[in-house]
């Protein structure tokens, strides 16, 4: 019998997805400005369009072929945990392994097509003003949003349905773990090749053009330009997405995995659908936060974005309090929820103490860029080091804090459902935060578009400003995926074990104990460690090679034409050759994404296999245990200082560009002195830490999350 | 009883302390060369002693502070595990801590002492020949080395005797780890300040000198030269002796105390001593290998010391064999011995590959190099991250076979003691290594000295190939420390896990799992990762700020005085106000490692005590030992990609400087090119890494088990 409330889950998604369409069809009916600004925006559309394809038949390719792995693996190796046979299982694993996948490529996909035509439509409405620019790019961006919540909801909905929750709400969740794998397989690839095109084409723009050629962001002369702006949409928008998807459908299986201990005492289906439940309420919150963002004409863009955000939370502690007063009736619980909704709230404000120029920790970088490029990097590699201070504090407290309500709930599973329930909570309002999250690249390509097609002063004064606001958002987003990944952490290290129990010896809670003074779970966790640097060197390194390539491009372009950067009649200037920038970094882009790509994916497995057949009696299972939970501490440790880092690098750049650094006597060291150019390596250096590596190590703890809860059959050794 | 092969500690000790004096005299009555030279000789000398004093005087001040606040928080909160009172035991432990200190404070300053003298020594001597100036720099590298070991081996020998060694050698080793605690306090602030103040000078020195003014390395005309060689000596010879004086000491008693199970099951003595016997040996195996290198006049000195080094090794491995088949007669645990001096040479061709010039590594950081700083910035810290790859293969593989062969020796303790045999066998060659290691800044000193004196080309080749060879000899100094950090870690757990079941329960062998599966343990274990990097973004930023101060000093000298860049009368320069760097380096330096030095001292004893207080029945003491464990991993992981990340940025300039790179059309882009420019800026921004940050976490890491082991009593609560 499934609880009445239930009714928001199909209700949420359906709501959700005509919300969508309305705002799609919103944007896409309004003006794209002058037929010049509309051919910039068509060639990016294009770009980004032809990079995509590639890169989801790649990916297409690798998921298939993963598909059938996994199936024959876990077909042949599994078994015995319940009355269906190993080969049941193991179809069944692959196909919801496919769905998961196929699930987080539409979402990229649709996210991004809205996303590349608001670009160019938020470019014109800020010819109007702010107010209609604001509402093009956060519409743009919720378009975005919530359809990638909402393919989520409803595909974890379906697959635990067609798979039988309704009848064996205790062993669906189980089958299901490999939608969880599918989306964060996705998502990986997806974060990695968008992210390692994005940087690249950001960095050769901006060091020949800014530092070597002197000549402004987003000039038109610049050959890479195009390239960058593709670049932007790729990877923040459609990288960012596929996280994002992957981090509500793993976690929310997590919490109906953790769930099923108290179905069992209680027999009360509402443990497991809870947390789809939750989300329901959650994406209506997100919908009404939406609406309560209208940006005044004088007031700072943020601001707006703010207020919706707190509508939006308001809204989803409220919610969150009606469906534990209807589905669990447990106020410890709700108190654990709410634990999660502050911990979002709060990173968001450390995130801004970080990276906004109004702080310390930026302002330091600014003034130490004063000494050239090297003390510049030098502090803000400090800076970066020294977020995680606040990161794995407010990740620490909160899962203690939550843990601590969910025991005392007195619930079967009592404190990690007490950190699912956290989790569940968090994420409530991912849907808004997913909007103001595209609401960056749809801005920072107004701009590029205002840019190159010769607007007014005016006109860029508003694009700037809100390309400003859209840095912020982005790394608040990327805080906010930080911090969900340490808090679902715990409920998916729980679902590892229980998994584990039940294949070892057919129920759970018999295996909970992972000791790391065992010589081979310690060595287990240093492998875990070296796997995240290691992923990291090579995703950084793609960029680095890749970035190289565009630079001799750009170089070979000014070479073989001067007219191009000195017109000798400046009214028919020479037109680089964008679409060779936007070859170039679209093979190489793909091309690099394979390594790292696959060394998490490959990496526990291998562990795991290994250590199940050395002699030696090992505990294999275990081991794994490790090198999931040391692996997401060194992965989320190492995201924090980069995306952070990064972020200030970013922003002390923009606060010398704003004029707010000045030397000893008082004059502004504004563009082009000495302080912009140190300024601008740090940028550059924190791009591919902030856009590639950084936030692909979010999906990639996830990912260790789900690829051990599919394969974990593979590590227990036959009793 | 004592076994007859005991001999071996004392005579190896007063043997040794001949042999240093013999090596110092030998080297003291060498010429100093022309009165130029000697000038500058003292100068360095007198700034060096200058920094030494005051760094002394302000760790002995927080030496006895820690030893009373120890001495009296065990004292109260101690007890129960002896026959001895809390108070018996509070005191010991002051006063070992004391002791402890003590030596190492006194191993740092004769070995520096001599070092500073041998620097000019080893300028006259390049006058001459190279095999001579070889000859001076090891010999005066080798005081500091054997001098430092064999006050490590002497104080732990006799402060076991002292504290009834000889009639209760089961619970003296529990009483003398405040001697290893004592040991790592000093050497964490004597690396820590010595490294602020060597990188901050050379960085400075570098930036205004080289980059901004375009003179060559170590001109005199710039006047924080002095303050840069003076730094070398401070934080390369003094911190890296303080840093290994720690692991001999505390890793031997940490040895000893996994023996004691042995020694109950067996009543054989032998099995405590074991580890001070072995080290005997390896003394005299390291004092034959030093005998052993002779440079000849057309060689790469490398060789030679690679020859000696061999030597030793081949010396140390006969010595393992008769010290297993005179002391335990079981030959897995030679087996156990081999491993690690295996793991010891291993770390050394791998350092080797990741920081020299002949292999990929820093090939692609040079390459990098000629599309401008940011790119090099990216590459080396790919290639800096990549290296953990060989450092985590390394230790897990050698703690995996270590463990194995222990367990199969049968022995009680088995695979731990297994690991510590391992360690103690790395250990061996520790005062050859050393003397390499102190090699180092001698020579480098000595290149200064000629290049500052004006030596001729031919005497400036000699130097400058010994400079070149002494980067090689530190960087591989620091893999050898790293790696018998991540060796010995294991060891040290078992001890703190020995010492709490110890206390808890009055023997050990029953408090053994560390379950990183209970929230506040997994808690504890991000909380370790954390201070790992809070740490270093400290030591960074305190480099990154005292090099600003210095840069303002230098580019103010410059600008107040003109002459002495572009002197009117070239036969009398302007000479710059050298002293005043150096002042304003070594206020800066002392002022600024205070509070990274006290982090890791207190963080692991503030998390420890909060849980323990804390309500909700946390497990305080295996919280702690996950912050050990974890700590430990996330240590060695971030040093790696800094030492070794750091020695490939500073060999890509090196080999940009002597024209390996070229361009497209074959042209070399050697001093001076913007590849090179970019190049310095790499080079720079490792500088922090590689010679302040990364080598102060090695000692962390041991810090951290001192410091636990020694604080334990305060994490248990009272049954």
């Amino acid at each position: 019998m499934l609880p009445g409330i239930f009714w928001i889950v199909p209700a949420a998604g359906v709501i959700t997805i005509i919300f969508a369409i309305f705002l799609a069809r919103n944007v896409l009916k309004r003006p794209t400005g002058t037929p010049k600004m509309k051919e910039i925006g068509d060639i990016i559309f294009q770009g980004a369009w032809a990079f995509l394809k590639r890169q989801y038949s790649t990916i297409a390719m690798y998921s298939v072929a993963i598909a059938v792995i996994i199936g024959v693996l876990v077909g042949v190796l599994g078994g015995t945990e319940v009355e269906l046979s190993a080969l049941d299982i193991g179809w069944r694993t692959g196909v919801s392994f496919l769905v998961g996948a196929f699930c987080s490529g539409l979402a990229g996909f649709i996210g991004m097509y809205i996303a590349v035509k608001s670009n160019v439509r938020c470019a014109a409405a800020a010819q109007k003003n702010l107010t209609e620019a604001v509402n093009v790019a956060l519409r743009g961006g919720a378009v975005s949003g919530f359809l990638i919540t909402a393919l989520s909801l409803i595909g974890v909905t379906v697959i635990f349905f067609a798979y039988g929750g309704n009848n064996n709400p205790d062993i669906a969740p189980h089958l299901i773990v490999g939608f969880g794998f599918g989306a964060s397989f996705v998502a990986l690839f997806a974060q990695l090749g968008g992210g390692i095109y994005t940087k690249a084409a950001d960095v050769g723009a901006d060091l020949v053009g800014k530092v070597e050629s002197g000549i402004p962001e987003d000039d038109p002369r610049n050959p890479a330009v195009i390239a960058d702006l593709v670049g932007d949409n790729v990877g923040d928008c459609a990288g960012r997405g596929a996280d994002l998807f992957e981090s509500t459908a793993a976690e929310n299986i997590g919490a109906m995995i953790l769930g099923i201990a108290a179905y069992l005492a209680t027999d009360n289906i509402a443990w497991i659908l809870f947390p789809l439940c939750v989300r329901g309420f959650g994406m209506f919150a997100s919908m009404i936060g939406i609406f309560f963002v209208r940006a005044k004409e004088n007031e700072n863009a943020m601001n707006a974005l703010n207020r919706g955000y707190f509508v939006a939370i308001g809204l989803s502690v409220i919610g969150l309090a009606f469906t534990v007063y209807y589905m669990l009736d447990n106020w410890w619980l709700f108190g654990a929820g709410v634990v999660g909704i502050v911990a979002s709230v709060v990173i968001i404000f450390i995130t801004q103490y970080y990276t906004e120029a109004r702080y310390k920790p930026v302002q330091e970088i600014a003034e130490a860029s004063k000494t050239g490029p090297a003390t510049n990097i030098i502090m803000g590699m400090s800076v970066g080091f020294a977020t995680t201070f606040a990161t794995a504090l407010v990740i620490g407290v909160a899962l203690l804090a939550a843990y601590a309500l969910g025991e005392q709930s007195g619930v079967p599973g009592a404190g990690a459902f007490g950190t699912a329930v956290a989790t569940m909570g968090m994420l409530m309002t991912c849907p808004y935060v997913l909007s103001m999250d595209t609401f960056g690249p749809i801005t920072d390509n107004a701009n590029g578009i205002n840019e190159m097609a010769g607007a007014g002063p005016e006109i860029r004064r508003i694009t700037d400003r809100l390309d400003a606001v859209g840095n912020t958002t982005k790394a608040l987003t990327k805080g906010y995926a930080m911090v969900s990944a340490g808090l679902a952490a715990f409920l998916l290290f729980q679902a590892y074990l229980d998994r584990v129990s039940f294949i070892k010896f057919g129920e759970t809670g018999l295996y909970t104990i992972v000791d790391i003074a065992r010589i081979e779970v310690f060595v287990g966790a240093l492998l875990a460690a070296m796997i995240v640097y290691l992923f990291s060197a090579w995703a950084i390194k793609a960029v680095g090679k890749t970035a190289s390539k565009i630079i001799e491009e750009v170089r070979r372009q000014f070479r073989e034409d001067p007219e191009i950067l000195n017109p000798k009649d400046p009214a028919h200037p020479h037109v680089p050759d964008y679409g060779k920038a936007v070859d170039i970094t679209t093979r190489a882009g793909l091309r690099e994404m394979i390594a790292p790509g696959l060394l998490p994916v490959l990496g526990p497995v291998v562990i795991g296999v290994v250590f199940r057949y050395l002699p030696g009696g090992y505990d294999a299972a275990m081991v794994v245990a490790a090198v999931l939970m040391v692996g997401t501490i060194a992965g989320i440790m190492l995201a924090s200082f980069m995306n952070n880092g990064g972020g200030a690098w970013d922003n002390a750049k923009k606060m010398i560009e704003d004029g707010q650094l000045k030397d000893d006597k008082g004059n502004v060291l504004g563009k082009n002195s000495l302080a912009h150019q140190a300024a601008v390596v740090g940028d550059t250096v924190g791009d591919p830490l902030k856009d590639t590596a950084g936030p692909s190590l979010h999906v990639l703890v996830k990912l260790l999350a789900t690829i051990t809860l599919v394969m974990c059959p593979l590590f227990i050794a036959k009793g």
